[in-house]
């Protein structure tokens, strides 16, 4: 394969952070920065022997113990950037839903959205008040990275994903609670989104002031809109959210899966990176998108299931889709979380091959 | 609106039948034919009487009752297709595996494929066979149909849907183990899939010889996969079940969902008619795969949960962006199976709404 992106500085290779900063920024970069969407959790056997002591939520509310999580996979793979240990529905929390995360079952939300009033309801109220603990962990964090030059994400769950666990007070297989209220009562809809991208936006920029130097907005479930839905009933809102955390001018990743309908909309949204799940050819996505903004992703999840040939081959198709194109702007990540059962040697394979594979691209890596 | 589609014959109207064929077949018609995925099912109280008393299996297996399951929709709208009460599992149980409908759960297979071995044993009989309750259910139901004129739609299940139920054993979030032995041992992999496209093939085929008008492959769960796994993998399989069935001469609708990145490989598979859902712009579907085929689709089935006039808004936009791209062959239909707490007079007037907006385009229908 032939060299696709410029090196760094000659004779001084960049750090973690101005790599990672330079291909959010679509700048040339010496190999190809990569990180893994959940990449602390537990398929890593320190994380699970931390859950024998903790809830999720006890991990996420304190700060040391948030930023210890945070550290585990930066500790055992060449990761290039850190991502705060969180979950995307606390926010929920703080404008007054009551969120217990139940063993086997995920997320629930105890009093869901089921009238106008509960929408009424809801506060909207400063991050440093409500979500102060994930604030702090992130100043622990980031002190703790600084040495190490290793940048640090910061993420919020976006409006519509959001709506989506407040309405239906859980995971849903057809979500039929919250897209029918989204199609029945636009005032109501329109008002509870108008809370959230208020929320989700103030949220992330208090993150980008804490010191994270990446921010991700996570759509997770936003794959299940019709295009027409998306674009009038979501986009204000997350294009609302993401005007908002653009304040703090660091990059922002905009991600969300089953979106390869809705891709030039979600970049229509905002973003500097737009993630993209593993159900389209990266090369596919980028050029839909434009080479206005960078892409994340999006190896198939399962691909680290399989024997080290065949994922070393599906990583190597990403890494070609993606320098088919020949703009600047890949950042290699999976198409969704990592999955609890994965093995742990493919992980750290997989991140050293990323890196030679773009940086020796004559060389042949075994 | 303006008039999109020639009328049929001066003078006569086209039969239902005549009207489906000919937008299978990408030929004028008098207006959009519509049906719905599912349409025999519980949203209908004539179908939750009958399973008082039976189960599914029951009621697939019993030619009169399937016969009698197939018929409450056409009796109850003004449907333009029948599909055959059947479901896209029972061809798994003449393999050699133990199926069953758990209340609750869906279907649960008892001795899912976990080795070679058991792929090794996987058998391939000839449906007249192993699924003759639903050949005999298509022979009565198509002369019950004749007098009405009204064509019948068989099904069959595709070859990686299959192998992703008799592999997870039933319904699955992640499809971890179907998807890591296609990905970790294809000969295994290869294997099974060539058995599957011959029994699904073979399978439609005697469908259509037994009288079903139409074919549709139902490939569910393709969504899940990579663009270039779906080449490599399934494409080839699901190309051959195809070029069995296509030997009886009818249309065949091939759909899946989840398939935004992949419906040009879809299309390369095969089919008279692509299957598209709601998470992508029926236009640019259609653009996608070409005037060389027809589209089915594609309205989200939860817009049936919302108000008249919400869910008219976005039957409309379904039609409209067909009549956009202006090539004839155009079958109304959801996104994907309607459900179960669907309300049924929305379903009425969905039907209603798509003919009359169709055949009087220049008229405004209240």
């Amino acid at each position: 394969m032939p060299a696709f992106q410029s090196p760094g500085p000659a004779g001084s290779p960049m750090t973690k952070t101005e790599r990672f900063l330079a291909a959010c920024r679509r700048q040339p970069v010496d190999y190809t920065p990569v990180w893994l969407m959940r990449q602390a959790g537990r398929y890593m056997v320190e994380y699970r022997a931390l859950r024998e002591h903790y809830t999720i939520l006890d991990l996420i509310k304190s700060p040391e113990l948030a930023m210890a999580v945070t550290l585990q996979p930066i500790d055992a793979f060449d990761l290039d950037a850190a991502i705060i240990f969180a979950d995307i529905l606390p926010p929920l929390e703080g404008m007054g839903l009551s969120l217990e995360f139940v063993k086997g079952e995920g997320p629930l939300i105890h009093n869901p959205l089921r009238t106008p009033a509960d929408v009424a309801a809801l506060q909207v109220r400063p991050p440093e008040e409500t979500l102060h603990f994930t604030l702090d962990a992130i100043k622990l964090t980031r002190q703790a990275l600084e040495g190490r030059q290793i940048p640090l994400i910061g993420f919020s769950g976006a409006p519509f994903t959001l709506a989506a666990y407040a309405v239906e007070g859980g995971g849903s297989k057809n979500h039929v609670r919250v897209k029918s209220l989204m199609m029945s009562d636009p005032a109501t809809w329109h008002s509870l989104m108008e809370k959230l991208s208020v929320v989700v936006g103030h949220y992330l920029l208090a993150q980008a002031r804490a010191g994270a130097q990446v921010l991700q907005l996570f759509d997770s479930w936003v794959g299940q809109l019709s295009p027409a839905d998306y674009r009038s009933h979501v986009l204000p809102h997350s294009r609302h959210a993401l005007e908002i955390a653009r304040e703090a001018g660091v990059p922002i990743i905009h991600f969300g899966t089953d979106t390869a309908g809705i891709l030039p909309l979600m970049r229509e949204a905002g973003g500097d990176v737009i993630g993209v799940d593993w159900r389209i050819d990266l090369d596919t996505a980028w050029r839909m998108v434009g080479p206005g903004v960078a892409v994340q992703g999006n190896l198939d999840p399962i691909a680290l299931f399989a024997p080290w040939p065949q994922l070393r081959q599906r990583a190597q198709q990403v890494l070609d889709a993606a320098h088919t194109v020949g703009w600047p702007g890949h950042i290699f990540n999976l198409g969704h979380g990592i999955l609890p059962q994965t093995p742990v040697d493919n992980v750290r394979r997989l991140v050293d091959f990323v890196h030679e594979y773009t940086a020796n691209p004559k060389d042949e890596v075994a």
